[in-house]
């Protein structure tokens, strides 16, 4: 591991399959992080879903994406080769994100939060409103919401307990719906995930796992007046989902678009929680045209 | 007024101010209607909302679409120049939409379908699947729906009574929200109205009123099991409202979105019934990628 206090540039390539992972040590941790693509646009930094770790973007969405701005992918505290502990509230990774971006030196950005990540979107969007100019908030909830990440269903628990599946696999099952244009785009997304074969990040563990999960539990309490925080983010926001995602179902983002002051809402038909990921080419368009308005 | 039993071509002059009104006879009424644009695309044909008449299509988002395909503004029976008596249902609708169809040799399009027009839309697709390859549905609702076109309620009555108010500034009032900016798209949206000077409609009476409102209440009932009848309509559909509509509350959008088999959700942020002039140039940018997708 290199480590560096000094913001390497970008690598050039456009790529989330050969982008070098690059680590940079801040006053908290030492942060995995890969970067590439440009242009004019302000780099859109992409915050990971539950468990994820770098290898887990698309490079059908980071990609595309990367060919009007840059990409910054974020690795967060306690996963894959950043240092440190996982913490156990939004609030925690929020903090890990922001000394991220300081180390950086990143002053104006632009944020993709999928899932667990636009949890800590919304947080540093409220912690440091300066630093965030637009967000892309992708099959997650506000604060307060209902139903976040309950692996104890049945629909969820059946699919992470059975010895058949491999970790592709199981993503497969769990990011997409049962019809067999949804199953075939997910088995795409595994294949596209797979063409990185070096530099990849160690697969989490059960401790990464169980300290996010304590995150989502604190997240869903109501304290306080619902949704109140989200009236303090006034940054335009596209809150993207699939209408039947089973891990944060889709009123969740229905909650996101009706109390954040200036959200557009996009739902996909027969997509579930990676809706990103089976219509990237849709999402894309979609994306810079929000990024780029 | 001319009448024709031949369908006549297109006026070629891609605008809704311009374009000059043409009328066809058919076996059950005779109907006005506009068709100008052209393109690769299938012809787009717009219903039209509570009381409105061809006069009331916005050029911005009309013109706009006729750039790739033909575009043909419809007016039911009972409407405008159009003959006969307004029908107090939407499949009395749906039958005089399916008969100007006929009569014109139109035998794939696509529906743009605002407000009324989009239940005459899910109405017709459900009789004559065949006819319908896509449709937009913008500003409305299901059958057995809720809260639809309640005029009585305080927040519309208060502006419908308002003696002050002319019928474009009551459409400024009931389509957009009461933001500065929504208010100013409002005034916008009624000056591109007021453009066409010149072969406008006459102005629809209580009479229209009374046998549309009729057809809102017949829509709201919930006959048999709740939403049976969206399971039927297989197209692609894109649902789009604005997030505080207080015509046709945004909760219809979503079970729309819910219920339709393969239906993409778009709500915009501060904006009413009126979503789709608001923002006109993100509408037209986001129905043309649907409708080419």
């Amino acid at each position: 591991m290199t480590t560096s206090t000094v913001a390497p540039v970008s690598s050039g390539e456009a790529s989330a399959i050969t982008a070098l992972t690059q680590f940079i040590k801040t006053g908290l941790e030492t942060y995995a992080y890969r970067r590439f693509g440009g242009g004019a646009a302000p780099p859109l930094v992409f915050l990971q879903h539950f468990t994820g770790t770098l290898d887990n973007w698309d490079p059908a969405v980071t990609d595309e994406l990367a060919g009007g701005r840059e990409v910054v992918l974020f690795e967060s505290a306690g996963v894959g080769r950043s240092t440190g502990e996982v913490p156990t509230t939004i609030e925690g990774m929020a903090a890990h994100l922001l000394a991220f971006a300081d180390a950086l030196g990143l002053t104006g950005i632009d944020l993709l939060g999928f899932s667990l990540g636009g949890m800590v979107a919304q947080k540093v969007a409220v912690e440091r409103p300066s630093l965030v100019r637009r967000m892309l908030l992708v099959g997650t909830a506000p604060a307060g919401g209902e139903d976040i990440m309950h692996l104890e269903k049945p629909e969820l628990s059946t699919i992470l307990g059975d010895p058949s599946l491999s970790d592709y696999q199981i993503l497969v099952k769990l990011f997409f719906t049962p019809s067999e244009s949804s199953q075939a785009a997910g088995q795409a997304f595994v294949t596209r995930l797979a063409a990185r074969t070096q530099d990849r990040e160690p697969v989490s563990g059960p401790k990464v796992a169980q300290a996010q999960i304590a995150a989502f539990r604190a997240w869903e309490r109501v304290d306080g007046e619902r949704f109140q925080e989200l009236g303090l983010i006034t940054q335009p926001c596209l809150v993207v989902n699939g209408k039947l995602d089973t891990m944060i179902p889709v009123r969740n983002s229905y909650l996101l678009a009706e109390h954040l002051p200036n959200a557009m809402l996009l739902i996909y038909p027969d997509a579930g929680h990676g809706s990103l990921f089976q219509f990237h080419d849709s999402f894309v368009q979609h994306a810079m045209l929000f990024l780029d308005s």
